[in-house]
């Protein structure tokens, strides 16, 4: 029974290796990539022989099940230590949305399954750097964006009591309710033909006065994007700077350090050398006095 | 009489515990999100059943009276220092302004209603430091703001001068007088349709070399918001940046001084040692001297 | 002679004392400043009575009057040394401008007069520091304008040679000459209306790669106008940022002199009574040594 | 023979100095300009008399001889180091294009012609200055530059699935196949009228679900691209930084490790007489040790 679990151990500790091994990533990025082509070219499946499209998808289908079996093969080594990590939950919601039988929802069902295709974003470790800096960049701007959001929904709501009550459907579209609202004013926030496309509207259809309720609204939001921005460049280069400049520091610090010891041993050997003469020459005094009598 | 003022104090300094507690604050932060939500779907109201609307404008006239307490309970606590805080002004008016009987302007007072959900900007601490980082960054816009309004009006009086004149309601529309005009520039400012939609009708409208004046003003324009920007970015990283170095320098500086202290002290001991060397040098030659004859 | 000599200095001093003075400023800053506001006014004329227009207009040639009293005491002050300030030229050119007497082109006449109020600019002394500022900015954006110039005007003769040569009126708008295709790329650079204004236009011409052209240079250019806002950022900071560490790397570069100079006085006096110490020891030796015989 | 050789050598350093000398440099560069211009004043060629356009062009045969000969010496001189600059292979590429006959592509070639006006960008110092330090910051956005392009790809596949099987014409110009796809996202992501140009049209195509597609879309590639951004600030400051406080610190440190030396100097100088008295002393002693009995 021991031995039987300690060749599971072993066998285990094997497979961890393989897993982890430069050899399988390596399959697995090219099985991504190779993937990724042909669910490009399956976009043109219109166009393409039955026969090809065909023996693509079996292609597609072999990937999802060779992905399968590498989330059991972790599954199998990590157990539930598995599921600590961020970017294999993200594995196992990519893959698994693969697994789900396409009925009428074909094409958003055959849209997800591209997604797989970022598993690169944290296979590839080059991508990987990146990804992981955009994703620690995110707590940074967690209180500017939950600032910009309730900016958004105060603003939704105004808009939605002043300009949704109104028979014009172009209006309607615009601020007929809340998420229309917020989606309107997401657009005058992107500055993407905020005033003939959204405020010209607004104003045509009875309300004079808009142009300040949307320039008020550009010049806030405008604004905290701005600060969020300088937030993010400031949190950056604090950092970078903090580092480069401590390391010439601490050099300059120890360098200090050392030459401070170097002159306090030698301040030590001298003060003893001194109280040494201090005692000779205390004996010969004294050795003096006992020769004068 | 005195008792009766002590009594008062006491029971102030106990409200103003009760006030600035964390019950209370929670209790006014959950208030303050419930009606957020109540007014999101109060937006819905011509697709609600009479009754839910009803009860739902009776719980937003219940949190305005518990407002109104709130702030009657803060001016008895602070008295006249209530309005020394922006804040309070800020509270007192959006809360103030639910009070206006709404008539016929009803849609436009239930807007400004909403403005009491933005209280959570300084109500809830995370916000509360944004809030006030962004405001922290508004005097040092001021000048730039300043020579951008300048240049924009300027920038009006002259396409008002230049354009304005024509009988064509296009060009009307944006060049017509200095308000349209101010506005048309800013459109123009935020880069959005400028060509198609601002530029050209004035083109159209008999002025071949309106280009000139809109390009001209777009440069100066970009280039003042850009240093504006830039102005931001430097303000905020120095004042980062002098922190983050000066930290480490003052580390060095104190270990500086105390091994410059050490060494200063060890030197005295060595000179006093010296000077009393030579002083028993002195002695012994004078006593040999006194010997010698 | 030489009495009138002196008298037309002293009183050429007090007159610099004058027309630099505080008094002389603010009634300048003042009379600019309302004067700002009628020309304002003045955009209003088909809607006022002619009487008001009439006084404000006079009051506007008054205005022009006493600059030119300005421009002339300055002149008389500081002769020819007045040209050799880039703000005294500019002041010059905007006031002289209001001397050309208008007739059929009186809206561009009045037009180029609001010009004056721009003055502001370098007579208030808290605009001065940030016109300045963006002055100073300009040098160094010398170079990188010049690489996007070169780029665009390159752009725009490709354009014009590739896209140009069509009987479509539209496409004739934005690529039938150099100008108009330099023009069309400002556009494009600025991302406003890039791809159904102007790049589906020029494919619907019969043009199926010009996506490709357009890219390239929305590319190009984006990066480099990216770099220039980079190397602005970048100067700033760099000279906030050098002053910033340096005064207090002085500061401490200070006091680690005076710390080393104390240490040098006191070793050399360690010295000195070191080499006092020998001496007397080798005298002490020397009257034994004449002792002992 | 090897007489032959030398002559040949001296021959080729002499003829190197002249093609990197001044003078041939501004000879070219001037060429260059001059060309531009022609080529410029070329794109009217409709408009001009025949003569002058068929002397134009005679010039621009006559600059692409120049500039082949040029091209040929400095591959005599260099040999096939000539092909290790880039800016050669650019120089022999804008050439070289210059050479193709022009047949029924007339347009391309001449407009491929204008690109050897970009020669200046590496001829001109302070262009060429710029230039690499804009080739210098490619490097550092390759990462986040792949991440961007993957994301572009993944989603050009999810919209060409999700959109593009329609028989609207709109919409099919917008994603009805990949490149399309990928060229609208581009659109969305340059936030040029993505709203009314492109989602709306996917929306009333019968996707009403659309619009949190392009949002998250919109959000993850702003938010990508603005660390892009950020990045590239933060390499340039902190190489900028670095460098500024290096230097000082490096002052700093050298004249503290002159300090350190001196003091040390003088120290062992103490240590050294120190020792002599000590010395002296005990044959002081010895000597009086001798004398007593």
């Amino acid at each position: 029974m021991k031995q039987g679990t300690l060749d599971l151990e072993t066998s285990n500790s094997r497979l961890e290796t393989f897993v982890e091994g430069k050899l399988f990533r390596n399959f697995i990025t090219t099985l991504i990539i190779v993937n990724a082509i042909i669910l490009g070219i399956l976009t043109y499946d219109r166009m393409m022989p039955p026969g090809l499209v065909g023996s693509m998808s079996w292609f597609d289908q072999a990937v999802t099940i060779i992905f399968c079996v590498e989330i059991l093969l972790k599954l199998f080594v990590y157990r539930l230590n598995f599921f600590r990590s961020g970017w294999n939950w993200f594995d196992f919601l990519v893959v698994g949305v693969s697994l789900i039988p396409g009925g009428a929802a074909f094409s958003v069902l055959r849209a997800l399954r591209v997604l797989r295709v970022l598993r690169l974003l944290h296979i590839v470790p080059m991508m990987r750097r990146i990804t992981e800096a955009l994703l620690n960049a995110l707590p940074g701007m967690g209180a500017i964006l939950a600032v910009l959001a309730l900016l958004t929904y105060v603003g939704a709501v105004m808009a939605t009591n002043l300009f949704g009550d109104t028979d014009n459907p172009e209006v309607l579209q615009l601020f007929g309710d809340l998420p229309s609202s917020a989606y309107s004013l997401f657009q005058v926030m992107t500055m993407d033909g905020w005033r003939f496309e959204v405020v010209q509207k607004v104003v045509d259809d009875g309300n004079p006065y808009a142009p300040f309720f949307f320039l008020i609204f550009i010049f806030i939001a405008s604004f905290a994007v701005l600060n969020l921005f300088i937030a993010l460049i400031v949190d950056a280069l604090a950092a970078e700077q903090r580092a480069a400049t401590e390391e010439h520091l601490d050099e300059i610090e120890e360098e200090m350090d050392e030459e401070f010891d170097l002159a306090d041993k030698e301040r030590d050997e001298i003060l003893i050398l001194l109280r040494d003469l201090k005692q000779e020459l205390a004996e010969l005094r004294a050795s003096k006095a006992n020769d004068a009598p």
